[in-house]
């Protein structure tokens, strides 16, 4: 392996059958090993409506009871996860589909019910990057969905942008490995009212300063500190772009260590 | 690999979490290489009659529009797999989900709409023994769904029977294989009235005088057939027992050549 790419799409890409086939046709031109994880989007919420359920979110995390981790198994690692695989399949694209109980391939364990009880939330205790590299050296490109498993025999939903993240840092102990946040924007804006004002680089001391100035806040801290974590960690480079740029190497924000 | 076992569940096995998990031990429990492939049992209905989708069946096959696909994809591939995912690994036993377009291991194509449309429902074309060889290698179990692709993006609902069946003639070209069906019998019966009549083994001869004694009727004839003519095409034996009996060689109808 000579590098790894590992790219994280949401509900922006997801979401739509033409933004993500476009999304897809880009992703298996990258050359050398890739990685994708990608989320669930709107659609459990919309299967849980259907079936009466009653969708739940604290803090933009879906409280996940017995009903509702079943749902999400189902859309996550079923419907959203094999779709994914076909279609990159017709792409020449020689994809797997995971959850992180395939192959015992990601661990997670179940989040403490306190402060707030999540149900059937797990976090991330780490990755099989042995498992990971015969994957990849079998010739597959692994596709995660979010639902991993705590080991005792309990699925549990977990953090799509957090699987990103360990599966990152697995793949750097194999080959150097860049990461890409696939976002609505076209990068970590200074300008908030300005999709022009993308900052092409962010490094420890630089976020330092943004932040201190109040260029980023909100919601973007914890993307960027996330990132500056997996550089300082051993990821080379995080990039945060919009998925239509996918394969301009100079395009969106990139998070690195100088 | 020295042997591989291919075994197969359907309802009667996945619709009851006790004995899915009692099945689950004893296949954990088999030496050697071994291989899953599961149908996807009432769930399926069900969820289609909670959606206010029609469940439309001909000849015992579902008939699966875009709707129904996007159900079975998701209780298939996504639920009933991934439960049986995590209760494997929970068993110490390191299980793969895959359904036939992961790792393109599985190709299948349309079946034809005439004499019956069935819509999105494919027969299968062949399993690449290389792809199965690899994970194998990796100290994998794979578990099949019955979700297959057309290689051109488009996810498929096969028989579970048939996927079965293909994959243990891909496993006979790496090893000496047997296949099991598990079956809410204790075998195939002399006498249907009598569970203890179980016909310990049924050669290509014996089949014969059974059929034209009408010993062997209805459901039973095409899978015996089937099961004769993997044998005929290099799996070792062909074994049609109860799940509670796995792990006992000798139990059920034994079909082999000789």
């Amino acid at each position: 392996m000579k590098q790894i790419t590992v790219i994280k799409i949401g509900g922006n890409v997801i979401d739509n059958e033409e933004v993500l086939n476009a999304f897809l046709a880009r992703f298996a031109a990258i050359e050398g090993d890739k990685i994708l994880v990608h989320g669930g989007g709107k659609l459990a919420s919309r299967l849980q409506k259907e079936l009466g359920q009653e969708v739940q979110m604290i803090d933009g995390r879906r409280v996940t009871d017995r009903a509702t981790l079943d749902v999400v198994t189902m859309v996550y690692a079923g419907l959203v996860n094999k779709q994914i695989i076909a279609k990159l399949q017709a792409l020449g694209c020689n994809a797997i589909g995971l959850s992180g109980a395939d192959g015992n391939i990601v661990r997670a364990h179940r989040r403490p019910a306190k402060p707030i009880d999540y149900g059937f939330v797990g976090d991330i205790d780490g990755v099989d990057t042995m498992m990971l590299r015969s994957l990849l050296e079998a010739g597959l490109t692994p596709v995660f969905s979010a639902i991993m498993h705590d080991g005792a025999g309990t699925l549990l939903n977990c953090n799509a942008d957090s699987v990103t993240q360990a599966v990152a840092l697995g793949a750097a102990q194999l080959a150097p490995t860049d990461l890409v946040f696939c976002f609505e924007k076209h990068g970590v804006l200074s300008d908030a009212e300005n999709d022009d004002s993308v900052i092409a680089r962010i490094t420890p001391d630089s976020y330092l300063q943004l932040k201190a100035d109040g260029i980023v806040s909100g919601g973007m801290i914890p993307k960027i500190e996330n990132a500056l974590r997996a550089v300082e960690q051993g990821v080379r480079t995080v990039r945060i772009k919009h998925a239509d740029d996918l394969l301009e190497e100079s395009a969106g924000t990139t998070i690195c260590n100088a």
